[in-house]
């Protein structure tokens, strides 16, 4: 897209959705991609349902438990802040009315720093903000196939993964769940989960992946029209 | 305690127990400081449990929703962090393995700022830190008469301050359930919630307070002992 | 006080006081909080005196020379001014027109920490603010009593806390007067007073600490009323 | 690629590309993703050519003059360096040795932060660091055929895209030459260029841009070698 | 002096002086650079009592009480801060034992700045470092001719002055004794002092200013000495 | 120059042109203060010329491939950055109009900043910015007689410390030309030219200095009259 078609996009609807995801190690069996893969996919689907344009993603976000891994290449919290202020800030200075910040990663720190750029934005300027991770949707379908102690590279992300790029899916252990001491914050959390995952993999599959997409996309489409 | 009494003790038993508040209207019914009232107890409590030393109290934290109420006084994420950070590293310094910071303030930013502050202390120093808001425990109790969607100084809240300062509690309003637009970030939350709570302050009671005070106590007590 | 109190009470005054303490070693004698005591105490006799609201005290300062001491927990000179600019600006924002900040620690960092923060807020507000320690006052006395070299923890210091918290006081050391190198800024200042205080503690008494207390207060308070 | 065969590959052979773009107007007839499609390519070739792996790009930088054009999503300075930082250091850790940062886009403060960033990453840990931007390779070459004052979205850039992604290119304005005041530092420079593009991009063809891009990557690729 | 001479100078003796001034309004009868112009004389006079180096000169500084009058140009604390910490950093890196910080401005932030500074770099190398204003020198001469309220662009200051560089001195105005309001932190000083001076030049002369300098460079000599 | 004088030249002419230089080893034959020597120069030659004022100089700059060498002292780009930002923004402040910042260092980063600090203003005031080093307009002499592979400490930059201070010029070494690694980013960049130098000072000539230093005058004037 030239500068001139994106000005008249931008004139003409003015929704925008900014896929973010990580490089983050994912257990033996997934790619360290695994969490820009699946808001890029979202992204693109709520786009088509909705007209939303799309940014050009960030495939870096801020890893907790996972920094001290192969393969992950984590992005301090000010990093994080600071790109996704400028990226959202410079949308609105553009003309959009509507940001959705869609983040593949869910981790807490990162997500606090993406909702921290989004609140400076929001203080500055006359737009619509909303910042999420697509697990906050998945969570919230409290499908009876998701086993309870689901969580980074188990079930839903294994099975995610599986609907969008098979290929890129190894051979997937069997379940782990990790007993992090409560509330404590860590140095490094690869005592607790030497294997990178946490939850069932094996209980994945490619037709529960297409599901889970469907029904993100289907809710955030939802959401972004009421917005 | 005078420096060479803190230096025994110090010496001796080595946990400290540091407790955090706010300042933020807490609806018509509940006092400012009511954030820092929660934890102040329960850190007493705490100590007289497990022989733990209290720090002095910080009573200022980071104020998301009631941001714009009167009353409230927030500290930004940065200067949050910072203090944390100062505070928690010099407790290190001074000999303490073993730092519990407790906060009676729950909000995502506030909570993000304290961990990110006890993240960069374990990776400069050999010291073992727990970061939690007295509300993690509240809400991992489960008891049956809390209501589902109880809140910002709803049912828990306003019981436990009735247990400790009843004289702070005034004229209870009614039940109010605010619908906040979906993973929004909002410049104000004022017209969501006027009145600046959340839940069914009627339904609290002093009994329930000693009750809910007393489980939070003695179940960080025992995490503490563990740890 | 409940948020709608706190309306009413900025609305009719609008004076209020901020007490800002350190914890800092404070001789064999005196205890850790020494610095907070002792404005705590002095804002509330000002306060009735003037009619003025306390804002919720600070505990935590920059320490200089006692900084390599066990029981100090400084704070950096950058978190200090962080906290400082938050607060009194969050206090202007709530509609006071008149802020006085009392720090009963006065060192030179602490306090140049603290009118950086209040040159920004008034740059920034419509709003009067008074900066001061509450020794600034005590040396203006000229109190015939007090020695030439008084100094951290010394006559006047033991003699205030003798007067508000007696039983706070150990046993008082012998007068001790540091020569420290002139000019110098060093890394440690302990070899230059190893029992961290200055000045002679035995000429303390609590009848000249109510003196000074109550002459600090009345000429705060007058202060106050002339602003 | 999951954790373990990453693990696995920096072990072997250890060096990585990290293309960086931005998100830039380039005229009525280039894409805003114009510096991306570029390095993305070289990135591309180069690892064939040697066996270097690409981390994932950045597809965002610090844009000067262009900044006020609708399109333009532009980092500030510090943000590019920061994230610059994060990741050069985090590829670093993961025990990249040889480490290669392709701009496809060559502003001068742009490069000044990626700099600014490596030079911090080589000060802190024993790794070798290349910072370019191809287009320093494309000036090098002095092929006859460019026109002697092509800029910005000109006949090189255009020939590049035109070889490699033919339909993205728009109808091709004529020359245009701007005149900005020497040395000076503009608050907009769009009255300059108001069609932000500078050269002659009719002079362009795809046979050429495949000889610019075969050159770079060549010449790269030997760079890398040598490192 | 080149690369080598200093080489070979700071491996023999190794005591270096920095001056410091600030570009700051000195009321109707005194240049701008006059807090430069002091130190510098100062410098090379100690230099050449004790075989001390001499720094390049910084000539700027921060200025509170005259930052709003015409002719200053003042450095935020950070900014100020900042530069100290630098070079006072590369003089240690270079060898050098003992700095010597000499500023001819005394504002308080100003001086904080310096000492903060001076701070971060003993806590990281093993350097000893004075920071004082020749002023602190200057009150502490007690000489009876100084009159009691002397200040800004007073009586010592315009002495100095007329002592070294007497052509830059012109109609000096009458006393002039301005009124802060005690502990204040103003937006503006320029109503409390129109003219921007404290005190009373027509009592300076160029012999007291001749005697002031003496002094202060033979105890500075002294000082710098016994180090 | 009072501060009544001051604000009368301001409100006539209004160009300030403000001199920076650096503190760096310039091989076994130039001081360390030659960037400082040739910009000061050229601004007194230019304020004839034009009549506009010269700001007091800044001496210290930020140094790259000499940082390592005896003599250096760096400032970081931050530092600089800021310091510039302080100093322009007060020029501007003052009611300059026209702002010529001349550099005698032409390093890549130590321009990015003084660069980046000038962006800040323009956005921020209604100014005129030139950012310049002398190096700029002397490469664009192309004169006949610098030889191709000139550089730091050089044929230019000797010539014309020799046309200045032919005192401060030792002993000239013989032509070295460095082979730095393309395009990387080094720890150290002594071991690439041990002398810290770069071209042929043999050379040199102090006629060729005055026709230099003649020749920037002329061309920066005339640049300053047509801003």
């Amino acid at each position: 897209m030239t500068m001139k078609e994106f000005g008249k996009r931008v004139g003409k609807g003015s929704i925008v959705i900014w896929p973010i995801g990580a490089v983050e190690e994912h257990g033996p069996h997934l790619p360290l991609c695994t969490d820009s893969i699946q808001p890029e996919l979202i992204a693109e689907e709520v786009a088509q349902l909705t007209g939303a344009l799309i940014a050009p993603p960030l495939r870096y976000g801020n890893c907790g438990s996972t920094s001290k891994f192969p393969g992950t290449l984590s992005l301090s919290f000010d990093t994080l802040r600071a790109i996704a202020h400028d990226v959202i800030s410079e949308l609105a200075r553009n003309g959009f009315k509507k940001i959705v910040v869609l983040s593949g990663h869910a981790g807490r720190l990162h997500m606090a720093a993406l909702r921290a750029a989004a609140e400076k934005v929001v203080e500055d300027r006359d737009v619509k903000i909303m910042v999420l991770s697509d697990y906050d949707i998945a969570y919230a379908m409290k499908d009876p196939d998701i086993p309870e102690d689901d969580g980074h590279a188990g079930m839903i992300e294994t099975s995610r993964v599986m609907a969008i790029k098979p290929k890129l899916v190894k051979a997937r252990p069997k379940a782990f769940h990790p007993k992090f001491p409560p509330y404590q914050v860590l140095r490094s959390y690869n005592p607790h989960f030497p294997e990178g995952y946490h939850g069932d993999p094996r209980k994945a599959s490619a037709r529960k992946g297409r599901e889970f997409n469907r029904f993100i996309a289907k809710e955030l489409a939802r959401l972004v029209k009421e917005m």
